[in-house]
């Protein structure tokens, strides 16, 4: 998830954002949830703001010559702590997380730059392997990377390898997907469980202290999301929960489309690893970053359709139905807890795992 | 400069690459000369090369939905050390810089993503006068940041502030500037002086022992190359000596087009405290780094109206002829120097600078 999907546009009462002042940056200045608004809110957007930064998604959509379809961009840095980790490592996750961001708008991810910053000392070895993460994954979400850089940092001055990618496709003519376009009646998807990524970090990090199978869920999403907007090209949004998860996400969407969105506990899949995991150590699953996990809201109609086509991939055999939208409360994200009570979803505050992606 | 402007295609014995192993990066694979390529081909190359990557020129160009123009597409992590510096900032490097590689091929450039490494305590007055010298570097290039992505890491972990930018933009129809296109009989011009850029990070670094006036030259070229290309569309390359310097970015070039270029040291244009700094610290100013200085190669016979438009613009007012190129000695650079002999350029070994850009 890259900055430029925080509702920066959001007003009204439901959707807040009160100032933190902090004299120097804090670690909740990147978690993905409040600090990170407030920052962009406070020091990128009254300075560096324009119409295309401030819709609000995954990635920025562009009119670029005026003619032939539109243009999605996006960008993300990649600071994962530990580099390697079950189930991925920071190449893999450099190309999956922004080929996503590209495709939550729709569009067809085709070009990636990609910018190192290595410091000295670092092993050639683990070099190697990031970069041949890399080149599996651009070759399976079919994406190129066409420009790059790289810049050395003296020891201590940087955590072994830093990696951005920016990204870009283009949007079919027609498709008008984005944060925004949350409609009342909508049913909410999830393409399978939640949590894996964020978990798989902590085990990597020695902080889990037991055993557990949980890999990361990094995966690039395009090829799935494609498979279904062809047949099902009525979708309303489309986002990737990656820092500060599924909770996070949804109440972006609702401060953006001015809806409220009704989740329902139960049938939200998590892995049992994943329950375990957070209920000892205290985290809420709901909160947790996924790198290969897609948020879909469409017409409640559609939905059957939608399932069959995610479960037909492999990133989206445990798709199901989490929710729906409402006209009623806009901004607010409600959960149906599994003892019926209902309970108020808000933007992470704070910072639960940092260094997640 | 990025890593794509190096001339990964290059041949023949006059361009050599020898493989200089290490088991770890090292300080000069971030130098913008050998061993940066050496890291280049060897890791990245072999891994995630492919046709456009390896066209070795400052942006990639795109043939994006086969119709109408020709995205450039360029990306740069910025490290530099300080932060702020006689006549500029990280921000203001962070746009120009890229909007400079964009420019470089003839392209006008339209939209930025800027992706933000910070470290924890960073102080945030420090992060808003960046950000103040993106938005007006951005307002003097008329280029718009589309898309953001904010990372904290722990204290210790980066230093202070690291910048990704990747910018793109439209190459009108039949322009076709690069590297690779200098043909025998060309003219070589420069836009002004040399050094001022690493000069001024040095003295900004309490480095000089002595006080001087240069500040650095980082500035957004764009204007001024369209004002030339619209009144001389026959320029065959441009090229901004950034990493690595002219000497470094003559030889690239030589080797891209399989031609020699020959200079003459005598109507290179350094200041006077440039020079002298050279001289009392052992630098050679055709090898610093410049931020705002462009390198073209044209016909002849457009060579002095291409002057006139350059010196009309307050970024071009020291632009002068230095060199010409010729179809002997395929990939090498000679420099005649003051007192009548010839010297051999070549790509930069080793690292005279580190952390400049």
């Amino acid at each position: 998830m890259s900055d430029n999907n925080t509702p920066l546009n959001m007003q009204g009462p439901v959707c807040p954002l009160p100032h933190q002042h902090t004299d120097t940056v804090i670690i909740s200045h990147g978690s993905g949830g409040q600090m990170t608004q407030d920052l962009i809110r406070n020091i990128f957007q009254t300075r560096i703001g324009n119409p295309i930064l401030t819709e609000g998604n995954d990635a920025a959509r562009l009119s670029f010559d005026g003619k032939s379809g539109q243009l999605a961009v996006s960008t993300d840095s990649h600071v994962v702590s530990p580099l390697f980790y079950p189930g991925g490592d920071i190449g893999r996750l450099a190309v999956c997380g922004t080929v996503n961001d590209v495709a939550m708008l729709g569009a067809k991810p085709a070009f990636l730059t990609a910018g190192f910053i290595l410091e000295e000392g670092f092993p050639m070895e683990d070099l190697h392997h990031i970069v041949d993460s890399m080149a599996d994954a651009c070759q399976e979400a079919d994406v190129q990377i066409v420009a790059g850089d790289t810049k050395v940092v003296e020891k201590g001055k940087a955590d072994g390898v830093f990696i951005n990618t920016a990204g870009f496709g283009l949007i079919p003519e027609g498709r008008q997907i984005g944060g925004q376009f949350a409609k009342p009646g909508d049913t909410v998807l999830v393409s399978g469980s939640l949590g894996d990524h964020g978990i798989a970090i902590l085990q990597a990090r020695g902080d889990l202290g037991f055993e557990s199978q949980i890999q990361s869920d990094v995966a690039p999403l395009n090829h799935m999301i494609e498979a279904l907007l062809n047949e099902v090209p009525e979708v309303h949004v489309l986002r990737d929960p990656t820092r500060g998860g599924l909770a996070t996400s949804m109440k972006e969407i609702a401060c953006q489309s001015q809806v409220s969105i009704h989740l329902d506990e139960e049938s939200i899949p998590i892995k049992e690893d994943v329950r375990v995991a957070c209920e000892m150590l205290g985290f809420d699953p709901l909160y947790l970053a996924n790198e290969g996990k897609a948020i879909l809201i469409l017409p409640d109609q559609y939905a059957k359709k939608a399932l069959n086509i995610l479960k037909s991939s492999p990133f989206g055999t445990l798709a199901t139905r989490i929710g729906a939208v409402s006209s009623s409360d806009p901004g607010m994200v409600l959960l149906k807890t599994a003892f019926g009570t209902t309970r108020i979803l808000d933007l992470l505050a704070g910072e639960i795992l940092p260094r997640i992606c």
